[in-house]
């Protein structure tokens, strides 16, 4: 019963959300106490759980270049493996002790849950508002990121104040790492980002790239897109792609996520930390915004 | 999003897992308080997080006589929706602010989930033994109602020895409740128990009742009962009957979940409280085992 849930957890990925529970624990302190190592674990538990769940929601066969739980093993597998890691998640929070803590999670996993269904809900919409695809983008992934901030930051001993902003941080970093993830998706090179270029273009899925794409070209440019979806996958991709570029959607997005960046690292700029040490957090956001994969 | 909640919360059920938490309660204090109530709730909506997960898992396609909320909306809805009800008891539980019940409630998930994952697993086993049936009965029904009583005297006030004496209380009226629910699978009337009667019989469910007809039986009638499933439905259920009264399996499984009962009510005459009242726990008791449905 196990098994699954070590595999989900052996196959890497980033660990970006317990460095940020660390790198926002380091503001205000400088040895790891147990309760955020906790933390840390719990979100990227947490985060599992989530990929669990999702990649069955979403026929997804693979998951960084290994195949799915739910594909390996099966449903109802994936199901119970995801229920029980979420209650290993609560173990680790119960451990913390913190009710302060638990509650704010809570919050966080309710806003990630309606982003997964407003994201399953945008897929059969032809047409989504860029305000709309952001909140979505908010919910699904940056409240996550804000929610690792904000818990180090309160175990660390931050001020409610200051572990707010640190929460508001960590959203501009989510909606940065997100719209950054739907250009490589298109935009990456298959070595680097680990899975096929394209796979959002092909199932024609309503990023800020598309949406912004969309806006920008005319009612006989979206019939030619029509049109190129009869076409093969690798036709339909490169043409996709020049439409994104010559619109302009292209740059705009990748602005749009240095915007982010850049409003995180101003935001950084105003913690003056005496104890603790802001490099961590500095590295964090750096690394993201430079990434290829 | 909230429409699949709404639906599976109001296709009713005995509510005895609530009704077991104020009834611990009600040993102790006389009226209740906000943090019982919610726990009350949050075991009622854990109880349906389940049902919802597990009718994924089982393909069941009707509850209590209504459709399953992934036949009547999707798999993905019912996952989803499932993982929301989950966080909305973890709300409740914040809210209560009892870390050491918080522990307690993610004991009882972990060894619920790992029943559900044994529940699937005898299915794909010729034969298990009564000792391994009991064991996942108390996984996937039991540690429920244990957890119920012993929340409702953590509450209410009780010391550290009589809350654990009333989870093991709990332990034995879900055994009893279990050990029923499989006997009026086969033996109820359908008009009562609101669903088509035998279906454990057909599915060839290794629960108590077959397993102990099993090994009462010689290995010429195992051989007819094999041959007794190339028939329909109607047949192989009689026949079966016929098998698990005659064999003694029937009388058997009866008597050992009443003697659970007994167990429960003789650990419920050691309880000498002086504040609060016994009657309704009393009342759930016999209730139960009394129940036709």
């Amino acid at each position: 019963m196990y098994e699954p849930i070590s595999y989900i957890l052996s196959l890497g990925g980033k660990r970006i959300r317990p460095a940020m529970v660390l790198a926002a624990y380091k503001l205000y302190k400088k040895e790891y106490s147990p309760e955020v190592m906790q933390v840390a674990q719990a979100v990227e538990m947490f985060h599992n759980f989530t990929l669990l769940h999702d990649d069955i929601m979403d026929h997804s066969p693979l998951r960084r270049g290994q195949e799915t739980v739910h594909i390996k093993w099966d449903n109802a597998t994936a199901i119970l493996s995801g229920d029980l890691l979420q209650i290993e998640v609560y173990e680790k929070l119960a451990d913390v002790g913190n009710i302060e803590i638990l509650r704010l999670f809570n919050k966080m996993a309710r806003e990630l849950c309606e982003g997964q269904m407003n994201d399953m809900r945008f897929e059969q919409m032809s047409m989504v508002s860029n305000e709309a695809y952001l909140d979505m983008i908010r919910q699904k992934t940056a409240v996550l990121l804000g929610f690792s901030l904000q818990a180090g930051a309160i175990l660390g001993g931050a001020s409610k104040e200051e572990s707010e902003k640190l929460y508001d941080l960590g959203i501009s970093i989510g909606l940065s790492f997100q719209l950054m993830d739907d250009y490589l998706d298109s935009f990456g090179e298959t070595a680097k980002v680990g899975k096929r270029i394209g796979g959002d273009i092909v199932e024609k899925k309503k990023t800020y790239l598309w949406n912004e794409m969309w806006s920008r070209i005319d009612a006989p440019t979206q019939q030619e897109i029509e049109a190129v979806y009869k076409k093969s996958d690798i036709e339909i991709i490169a043409f996709i792609k020049t439409k994104m570029t010559e619109s302009g959607a292209k740059d705009f997005t990748v602005d749009l996520a240095q915007d982010y960046t850049a409003k995180s690292l101003t935001g950084l700029d105003h913690f003056h930390t005496t104890l603790g040490d802001k490099g961590y957090l500095e590295e964090i956001v750096k690394m993201l915004s430079s990434r290829e994969s």
